[in-house]
């Protein structure tokens, strides 16, 4: 299973909305169509979306007119580039990938329109291969801290459906579980999307890896009845102080956790970090329609003009992070410390 | 709007799996029906499967053969009671009114069945006057404890649906808000079955009282923006140690509002605490089916094969809990010594 394959010419990319019922890849050349499928989750992941973000740069260049000038084809690269990285606010690799983007642009040599265009799709195969090495590498470093026997609790998506590679947090479950180390996986069902019972359940039957649902608000409860060893999720922004930004129910895991004495890890890439964000306070939240939370499917759950906020993130501050493994090795407290030592 | 009424011959009472959506009052004179009616959550909410429960009995009696000695009478009696109580086990109500339509039978001057049928009804009447009282006192008593323009947060439903009255929790918030006390309520919509977004948010409604609902895992990032000033949740059966079984999602709730220092109360009439659960350990918890977990209405959000966890209840410690308010006062740590001198 790929989340995203690019063709040469084209993106295909499994849509997620319509997972686990029915495996559907789509496939467009329409870069406009690639932000729109970034927009409605049916590509998300943030380091998926970053990938995402970077073939459809491609794609919009393929689409500019061959005779343009080099300045002329920049200023309409930018023009999308900026569209692309407001696609979506919190997750800060959609923002690494359209700066390693418009960096290429900037410092390639090329005069002509194909030129422009092979020069960002080799960034972008880069960016996708880097990607699939980092998730290696979080792999690894992470199951490295797991004990014999573990009982891990996820919450969202982190798997291949998240990442160009095989994941973080769930790619650290995978390591752990052909190590024999992981032995049973909790997984949040994370409101209002379901992408734990949805993508990650999905994902985690297809690798044979025995899993139970629950209900987020549940995942407390399990920690408290001392059937959890250990808690590992993703990230969709780590700030210079360490604070997380990541899936809404992260941090009241990370409470629940800290209360119980279980290990709260974060896996995510080196590229994760935005070292602008000096703290959680600095990142954007996206909210999403109330919609999201007051139907699902045909089902509505909520009187017609209820009112409902919906964040799709929230801040884990650092001190309730024991460490985030990352592709440059496990970060341990103090985080600001290990952070501002990790290369780029 | 009346959760359950009783005609006198038979009981009508809102099928609250139809809500919001339509309020469809159905009518039994079948005590079995109410049994499968509180198994469905058609009734629902502790006080109110209690005040159910009752009524069914009364319904048990009529059904009798009305030349029944009263032996044989009382053995009949006796075997619909025990299903009754053990139709669902964490709410300690419903207990609480079997064993008080126990004692009636037992103690109460009839020999013939409709002599039999006629002290029951006097005694499920009284439960529900009871009950109509308790929730007055602790609307009065809770609202006490507010500080002027608080926004509160609550889960599942508390309200009128859940009580023969005007409800726990909930009233507290409604006697606060005519009091000018409250100015919002964040309604957490309180998975796996939404008594949160599809119930109390219709209650609100119907008070013109604003609210906003959230994802159960969102409340605790909630409380961390400072945008909670305090919790008030009900009970379904509180220990001598004051432990408190709620709905799944409570005991989270409880550890994000300690961190964030925020006021967490339970509110619950004093017929809830069982003096012979020492503490939570003792509490049996209803594990529900799978499928509410992974099925909502017609939409599927899991793998087929999915395994899922669905504990109804879960257990917030005493030391969580700022205050119980009850129908007799405010009950203030140490819990298990206010609970010792509250009279039964």
């Amino acid at each position: 299973m790929q989340a995203l394959e690019w063709t040469g010419r084209s993106l295909r990319y499994l849509d997620q909305r319509q997972l686990p019922h029915s495996e559907c890849v789509l496939e467009t050349d329409d870069p406009r169509q690639v932000v729109e499928a970034i927009q409605s989750l049916a590509i998300r992941g943030a380091p998926l979306i970053g990938l995402a973000a970077s073939y459809a740069a491609v794609l919009a260049v393929l689409k500019l007119e061959p005779r343009g000038s080099r300045a002329q084809c920049a200023a309409l690269l930018e023009s999308f580039l900026e569209v692309l990285a407001a696609a979506r606010p919190t997750a800060v690799n959609l923002r690494f990938a359209v700066e390693r983007m418009r960096e290429r642009a900037r410092s390639g040599e090329w005069s002509t329109v194909p030129e422009l265009a092979a020069e960002l799709e080799r960034e972008a195969l880069a960016l996708h291969e880097e990607d699939r090495r980092a998730c290696d590498a979080i792999g690894r470093s992470g199951a490295a801290l797991l004990t014999e026997g573990s009982a891990v609790l996820t919450h969202c998506n982190t798997g291949a459906l998240a990442t160009g590679g095989d994941g973080t947090a769930l790619n650290v479950i995978r390591h752990g579980w052909q190590q024999g180390l992981v032995r049973h996986v909790f997984v949040g069902e994370t409101r209002p999307l379901f992408q734990g019972s949805r993508l990650t359940a999905w994902e985690l039957g297809k690798l044979s890896i025995p899993y139970t649902i629950v209900a987020d608000s549940a995942a407390a409860f399990l920690m408290a009845q001392d059937r959890v060893d250990v808690v590992i999720v993703g990230a969709d922004r780590i700030a210079a102080n360490g604070d997380v930004a990541n899936k809404i129910g992260t941090y009241s895991l990370a409470v629940s956790a800290g209360r119980s004495g279980i290990p709260f890890y974060v896996a995510a890439p080196v590229s994760t970090i935005d070292r602008r964000a000096r703290s959680g306070a600095d990142i954007p939240i996206e909210e999403r329609s109330a919609q999201e939370i007051t139907r699902i499917g045909s089902t509505s759950v909520a009187p017609p003009d209820a009112a409902a906020y919906s964040p799709a993130f929230d801040v884990t501050p650092a001190e309730l992070i024991w460490a985030i493994i990352t592709d440059r090795g496990v970060l341990t407290p103090p985080l600001a410390k290990a952070i501002a030592a990790v290369g780029d």
